[in-house]
């Protein structure tokens, strides 16, 4: 299927407008300048930046992205309104994305207008915003529910008066599928206008859909990143791209090694979830757990891989697990610089499963903990937990006590901080600050989400390290303070043995 | 593209085998039994339960399944190695897949062995197991890289022998696309043995994928729940099969009304997040934010939706926030028996876009807020916070003191829990038990994953309800006890207003 002749398609990241929209996602004018400044070094070619008329902080957002001297075109989203379109001119983009419901129920049901009165609303519409020295695209909403004949004779007549500068095909609910896709873009793909894709998740297919319009001739597609978008989002920006160009051979101006910090900017700023299972950017995506993936990953990168993680900016990793081989663990002793027979190897593996199957994550110091029982390694516990008292509240600082023992010696500091978890950390830091042990660097503290009761269990995950050695550390409790620090002092005694 | 011909696709869920390799997830006997269970009701045709061989905890959990007297067909996984099979048959399973990897890579690099041996090992294998009098699938492994031509030979090699009853192609690194999907799957259709599908989504095709196989004659699929499985996941089972139905009239056994159910479960007992954009049974699937996809949905459910939500078993959801329209607004205040003119609407409308400007969700109490100041509505807080004081830690038994203004009245009590959080909402429960304001409901305590430092923001959402009334409101601190404080109280004196 490796296109022959050289082909090329060029990036609308709606991320900004459509993106934006997931239930829940709201963006600071600051916050959506930063996604478009990292979308311009990216390499998108078109940044849709918002809907100007929505709010007066939409409006200041739109304009900082307009003026902040970007590569990439900029664009507001309107309707086939007076207003909206005023407001999108006044933020200094360079193009108006037109929205025209085109499929009847939309016309008739929404707009409450027949297909008449909406060829001309679009082609007055258009007609204004050119007058204004603006680029248009019209973004037909619905459109895979239209009629094809209308659809075709409203995108001709657009394209023959010369008023836009894309037209753009949006299956808005997401029903289209491959097949279907490509006869509607080859019957679009003798108009003079380029044709732009604008897909919907809704069944999964955004990603194919976006693939079959572009071999079917569109020379746009509209993305955003990690998927975001309404309901199921739109099609993912870095899988369009990657499969694009790693299996069709159709290239974009995306630089594929930024893909990754992209994803993790979007993910950061809009606190929405990727899923570990995300293609390409899940925390997943390339980590290996499987015994047999893993043999085979080590004597090859290649047999468990689609691709080479680096080329979108990524890492591989192993993790242990009930599905843990020997290749993994004899892999992680190497690491450890611990060597074992193959009864102790046997014994590792059989207590790191049994852990799993316990429904257990198998953290690092999980393992060096059962590698120390089976191989009899005498690792002291440097430091104990004795006791420890926090208090917090309204109207009360929170301040932690705690007693510990280091290397054998009694202990006791306070600390305070911005609420009790902080002042238990901050009273063991300075407990342990007269030690030896005072190189220790907190690198990640994660605290699964809970759900369920305020008596659920909290799974809380440290990674913790010390010169160039890392650790990761969990601890579970009811108490979310005892679970931080059970994850704290187990990697403390794991970096410091 | 509906087929006219009645098409029928077979599903095999390996949620069990496959998707319990997810990285981080690991499943007690009790849990499987639990998910077999419920993929039997669901209508799932073939459920993979497993890998016998991979721990003790795996056999007692296989045994348990087959022996469960579910209708679905048992089937475990298994190299081709003797000890793998005998694992398998001791499991009492109906059928044995063996994996035969098949590209020059797996077979050379990871097997260290030729062609040859591969066949003459498979076919050994799958005899043995016909002699147990089992069923055979063969998962030939790595298909997608392996040589066409040797591929297709040890298939009708296999097939001929009759010691087969399924041919599964998988794409074990998710490189296919539904273009080379089509042409491999209509290559293999001459054979006399039924062929499957096994499909990986690390470019995002796996959906794509499956749907081209069975349209080219797969006659079955391999899918997970949700889409677990190793690195990006399988086919999901609810996209796959949802998408067969509804766009291209291919039917299968599953009761689509449980797919939302089945995919809660699975979330709950995995621990797997579910993406909130995730098609179908993402949180988001089904929620309208966008003022205009709000006004367009009133006006007629389907403008905004790919499909009833109730075919596969959910609802939809409004939400409010920056890009909340006057429909929602309209609604919520109908709903709430309050009337607004115009410029009370516009008011109320411009709060709730400030709130979303600003990065905030919007949740029920915090929109009544809003209207109650708009519209001059006087709700006396009835319940006031006036002093929290929550001990815990280590030798301590979680211990809160609290101080209340209840209907102008100072209130004092004290509660112990698990921890700090649960601590102070029993005291909080025991102030409020005097009162009238005695039959509230927690619903739901939910805080979202914390990452950063021990003194990152934390956000909490309850849900709680009274009667058939239910609201939701959040609180945000850096002070975990504080955060479910705050939340807590703003949802009671909305509740009791």
């Amino acid at each position: 299927m490796v296109i022959t002749e050289s082909r090329t398609v060029k990036i609308l990241d709606t991320t900004l407008r459509d993106g934006e929209q997931t239930p829940g996602v709201s963006l600071t004018p600051e916050q959506k300048l930063q996604i478009a400044r990292q979308l311009d070094l990216l390499g998108v070619d078109i940044i849709e930046a918002g809907t100007a008329i929505i709010s007066e902080g939409e409006q200041r957002a739109i304009k900082s992205i307009a003026r902040a001297g970007l590569r990439a075109e900029i664009s507001s989203f309107a309707r086939l309104l007076r207003g909206d379109i005023d407001a999108a001119i006044d933020c200094d983009v360079d193009t108006v994305n037109l929205v025209a419901p085109v499929s009847d129920d939309h016309i008739k049901k929404k707009l409450k207008i027949d297909r008449e009165t909406l060829r001309r609303m679009t082609m007055d519409a258009a007609e204004y915003v050119k007058e204004h020295g603006l680029k248009v695209e019209i973004s037909a909403e619905d459109a895979s529910r239209a009629d094809m004949a209308f659809l075709k004779s409203l995108f001709t007549e657009l394209s023959d008066a010369g008023v836009v500068d894309r037209l753009c095909f949006c299956d808005t609910v997401g029903v289209l599928y491959p097949e279907r896709t490509k006869e509607i873009f080859s019957a679009l793909s003798d108009l003079s206008t380029p044709i732009s894709a604008h897909c919907h998740n809704d069944f999964g297919l955004a990603t194919a859909n976006s693939i079959a319009a572009v071999l079917a001739g569109a020379q746009v597609v509209h993305v955003t990143v990690n998927g975001m978008g309404e309901r199921a989002g739109n099609a993912s920006l870095e899988e369009v791209v990657t499969a694009l160009d790693l299996l069709y051979g159709v290239k974009s101006g995306i630089v594929k090694e930024k893909l990754y910090e992209t994803s993790r900017l979007v993910r950061n700023v809009t606190k929405m979830p990727v899923a570990p299972n995300k293609p390409l950017m899940g925390d997943n995506a390339f980590t290996h757990e499987s015994g047999m993936h893993v043999h085979g990953t080590l004597a090859d990168t290649s047999l468990y891989e689609p691709m080479d993680p680096g080329l979108i900016g990524r890492k591989r990793r192993f993790a242990f697990g009930k599905h843990t081989g020997r290749a993994s663990v004899k892999m992680a002793l190497e690491e450890m610089g611990i060597t074992a027979d193959d009864s102790g190897m046997e014994k590792i593996l059989s207590r790191v499963k049994e852990l799993g199957d316990k429904g257990k994550l198998v953290t690092d110091s999980d393992f060096q903990a059962i590698v120390d029982d089976i191989l009899h390694i005498e690792r002291k516990e440097r430091i104990k937990l004795l006791d420890l008292s926090v208090v917090s509240g309204k109207n009360i600082y929170p301040t932690a006590s705690i007693r510990l023992e280091i290397d054998g010696e009694d202990k006791v500091e306070a600390g305070v901080g911005v609420g009790p978890v902080d002042a238990a950390l901050n009273a063991l830091r300075k407990a342990m600050s007269g030690s030896e042990m005072n190189d220790l660097r907190l690198e990640e503290y994660h605290v699964d989400a809970i759900t369920g009761g305020t008596d659920a269990l909290v799974n809380v995950v440290v990674k913790m390290s010390r010169g160039d050695r890392t650790i990761t550390a969990s601890g579970v409790s009811e108490d979310i303070v005892l679970a931080s620090m059970h994850a704290m002092i187990k990697g403390i005694n794991r970096l410091y043995s």
